[in-house]
């Protein structure tokens, strides 16, 4: 091996790991100054063949240094020092080069956080001294087995690719625990073993870029039209009047295609459409495991699925992550290649690549399998979310609860129908309040009848937007709104942690109330209750069918929802 | 007037101003929370007929209703509120928004300084509540008369550009002093005409579009096509590799251009290239004055001239900011349109424009006058700065230091000379810090020759960077650095400031230091001295052909100096 890996101990296996990162994107030039702390990253820097060091004594002058380097070098100069006030002499330059829009990597060396918090020599709060003057600021641990050298790899890559696109400082902060020479420490095999590996694998664990529109690159082109499987997957859109655009792109691209809820657009499509069912099931997941794609297109942000992730991690495939929002977005660790673009001009070109390709495995009688067990069960969450989409076929706007709701629908597919629905969440970082506010502030803008679904902590959260909604019933607004009303927080209780019954009360807010009291204190609004299938159907339609604020309590029960969960994971193909 | 100013105090004039400037930028839908610090607000809203009000009395479902509002509507909601715990409730939208990429324009009232920092009721520090979950952050003063509607208006359309360039949140924190309601405040009638005319304007103060690669849109090139007096002015560029294309694009541009140093390309072109003369001149200025360009293309940064600005935010012209640095740069508070992208895309866009202009006012009689002045006086800045520049026929890098130096350089144009001599600056924030430093790392990179410039205040500064320096003359770098020594920070002493003489010397730090023996003790630095102009020639043009690290300690003399500074500034046409 040329890039020798430094290994007597986690610090300088963790040094070792970054350093090689670093110089796989591209940071060769490292501009050092000495000191004890920073000796893992010296050490490092010296053994790797790629990297030439620059060393002064004084920490000041050295950025300056660096700074007349980012003048003319196309590579980012990078600066490490060690922990004190050695990074407070890189401000300067640091502040410089920020407002003149030149790239640097700041790696300082840290004390880790219990010499910090209690005032150890030599040691400052080194996250909050020249961060105002930086595009991202990266504060690692200390080096531990708990944190994957590939998972490592992703963190620095992330960084790299934001110094590459917005052309600013980034600070790498990295706490070391000693020693930091060359004492033999402890490290399983288990954790060598694989990082080592990691040492391997040639280029950047992820090589970001950035672009307004998009043109695609021969090299793309080529790697994109030789590859035998790929999978289109659709995140977070934010389209707007962009949307029937999308739709039209994905309409002619003729490869598999995964599209999560956030994306807006599932329900347009179908199984002839190349639509691959949810991951969250352990017959999807099995025939991705025995057949994975060799390389997956990640449209927009994040999905909802974290299975998908899961599977991401385990899986060795190229991912190719376009999008213009969620840029950092990477949590499957498994991004390959980002590209920081109107995804739309990205698709406009995918969908003129010759790309056809053999449909994905056939699900027509999973899905119809699933449907049927569904359509068996009580009023559960499934049954509720599959007849919203089957029974409703008029153009209207869907506003999706988070927890298990959001879930439920992402998990539906249907067979052979599309619809016009426009479909909407709150996924940013998807908290469970404010949905009814969420809902009128659609409404503000358009008058399509709106649907919205949450459930009971939700609905209690947000109550007092049922002043909102009594006003826009007098305004003869079209607004629906479906409280699945299962007496808790149920999404616990799907988890393992719901084993843990001496404290699962405090996990999932039970509690025992009904809601049409306090919805019939507000004169304007129409209220109904369910507790069957039938009725259910029934009182959807007619509340759309009204001008008016309807809103149905649509009563659950936990016991045949979780029966219902379990069940449907047994469908096979 | 359609759009009503309340104005019957200062309190109610800014929040009538600022409401103005938000709906002109297209801000028109404010989501408001009732409250008395932001009666102002609400007053200025209810009174503008471009603007729709959404009150509702809890902030935070007031501010996921302004979440749904953005996922569908084009333009950008705005959340106000009152002062207090008010803002705090909108942090799980505004943070949702973030996370999904959508632009929101928070326009929190507070009380003024003087009660956040006595802990007055309903008072917090609402400056870091939100701010780590959005794009900009505007915090402005109380009221006041020390700040124009026009400045106020550019700071209220740099922040709503930000929130449309960056597709994130924007909060403006607008501190409040009694009285709130309509009771009558004092307002100089000078300033009440001056903001009331404000709002006779049409159209937002800025108006901010990002792009990648930017293709003229077709109103742009009719706008250009038929202004009669375009002024092409380039700032600060980070060329890098793209400088060669920068020059031939702008030599293909045939209308008056003003250079400035911080370009690198400023002694490429001469004046039969229709370049104009720096405006820190009063006979330059009067010709500006007395026929002001109808139009102003300013690409890049920052300039150096002061002047510049003073002069644009007195003239009444377009201003059209083209940049990929220095996004809110606007110090003249003149741009009317910004483009951010890279620049050299517009500028291949304008090369094909048939912009033909008649030549600027020849400049050829004024220029030989200058000359001849600098000529005849003795070793002073604008000397040595003129020298260097015709003196030196060879491709080579010119490091330019700050305060008067860079000052002297950029006055400078010669009049029928174009030199290949690439120029660098440290202008990001203008620091008299670690040239000597920068030096190096320019040289870290190539070999190509390298002359420094710097003041002695700059050199003892950097003292520690001679190490860096011997050892590049063990390694027969061709490096020249020239301190010019008058013996002082000098630059003070050209401002009106010098009259006040008892604490000059705090002011200037004066010393009467020379380096000989300083720089003697790097046994590897070549050193030599001069004081007349024909020394300061030949040593020169000895360093530049030697290999190795030359350093000329020039000494100058303020008073004649000081003396041809006024001088120069009489020269007339």
């Amino acid at each position: 091996m040329d890039k020798f890996p430094i290994t007597q101990n986690i610090s300088r296996l963790w040094a070792s790991i970054i350093v090689d990162e670093l110089a796989k994107n591209g940071i060769v030039d490292f501009y050092t100054a000495p000191g004890m702390r920073n000796a893992p990253v010296l050490a490092a820097a010296h053994y790797n063949e790629d990297i030439k060091t620059y060393s002064f004594l004084d920490e000041r002058a050295l950025a300056y240094r660096a700074l007349g380097r980012s003048k003319v070098s196309e590579s980012i100069p990078l600066l490490t020092c060690t922990s004190g006030t050695a990074m407070a002499n890189f401000a300067p330059a640091v502040i410089e080069a920020n407002k003149s829009g030149l790239p640097l990597v700041i790696l300082s060396a840290d004390r880790p956080n219990e010499l910090v918090k209690t005032d150890s020599n030599q040691t400052i709060d080194q996250t909050r001294v020249i961060d105002s003057h930086t595009c991202y600021n990266l504060n690692l641990e200390a080096p531990n087995e708990a944190l994957s050298a590939t998972r490592l790899r992703t963190l620095i890559s992330t960084a790299i690719g934001r110094a590459k696109i917005n052309r600013r400082p980034v600070h790498i902060n990295f706490p070391l625990r000693e020693p930091l020479d060359n004492t033999k420490g402890y490290i399983s095999q288990e954790y060598l073993k694989a990082s080592l590996e990691s040492f391997h694998k040639n280029g950047a664990k992820v090589i970001s870029s950035a672009y307004q529109n998009y043109q695609m690159e021969f090299n793309l082109q080529e790697r994109l039209v030789k590859a035998k499987n790929l999978l289109l997957v659709i995140g977070k859109l934010d389209g707007k009047k962009d949307i029937d655009h999308y739709r039209e792109s994905l309409k002619s691209i003729r490869i598999p295609k995964y599209l999560d809820i956030t994306s807006g657009l599932k329900y347009e499509f179908c199984l002839e459409d190349y639509l691959t069912p949810n991951f969250d099931h352990p017959e999807v997941l099995s025939v991705y495991e025995q057949n994975p794609p060799e390389l997956i297109i990640h449209i927009g942000g994040r999905l909802v699925s974290k299975h998908y992730y899961n599977y991401l991690e385990k899986t060795d495939c190229e991912l190719l992550h376009v999008t213009n929002v969620d840029f950092d977005h990477d949590p499957g660790f498994s991004n390959t290649q980002k590209i920081i673009c109107d995804p739309l001009s990205f698709l406009k070109g995918l969908a003129k690549l010759e790309l056809e390709q053999a449909p994905p495995v056939m699900w027509h009688d999973f899905v119809e399998k699933k449907r049927a067990v569904i359509e068996e069960s009580g009023l559960t969450q499934p049954f509720i979310s599959k007849n919203i989409i089957e029974k409703i076929d008029l153009d209207y706007d869907l506003l999706i609860g988070n927890s298990t709701i959001v879930r439920s629908f992402d998990n539906f597919v249907s067979s052979n129908l599309r619809r016009h629905v426009k479909v909407f969440t709150n996924r940013g970082v998807s908290g469970i309040e404010g949905f009814m506010a969420t809902l009128m502030g659609l409404s503000d803008e358009n008058d399509r009848p709106k649907l919205c679904l949450i459930g009971d902590i939700s609905f209690k959260h947000d109550l007092n937007s049922l002043y909102m909604l009594n006003q826009a019933a007098r305004e003869k607004k079209n607004l629906t709104v479906i409280i699945i009303n299962n007496f808790q927080g149920d999404i616990f209780n799907l988890l393992p942690i719901a084993k843990e019954k001496d404290f699962l009360d405090l996990l999932t807010t039970p509690h025992d109330d009904r809601f049409d009291k306090v919805i019939g204190a507000f004169e304007e609004l129409e209220y109904s209750s369910c507790e069957t299938k039938e009725d259910f159907n029934k009182q959807v339609l007619n509340a759309l069918k009204n001008q008016g604020v309807n809103i149905i309590e649509a009563i659950t029960d936990n016991a045949s929802n979780l029966e219902l969960f379990k069940k449907l994971k047994t469908v096979k193909r």
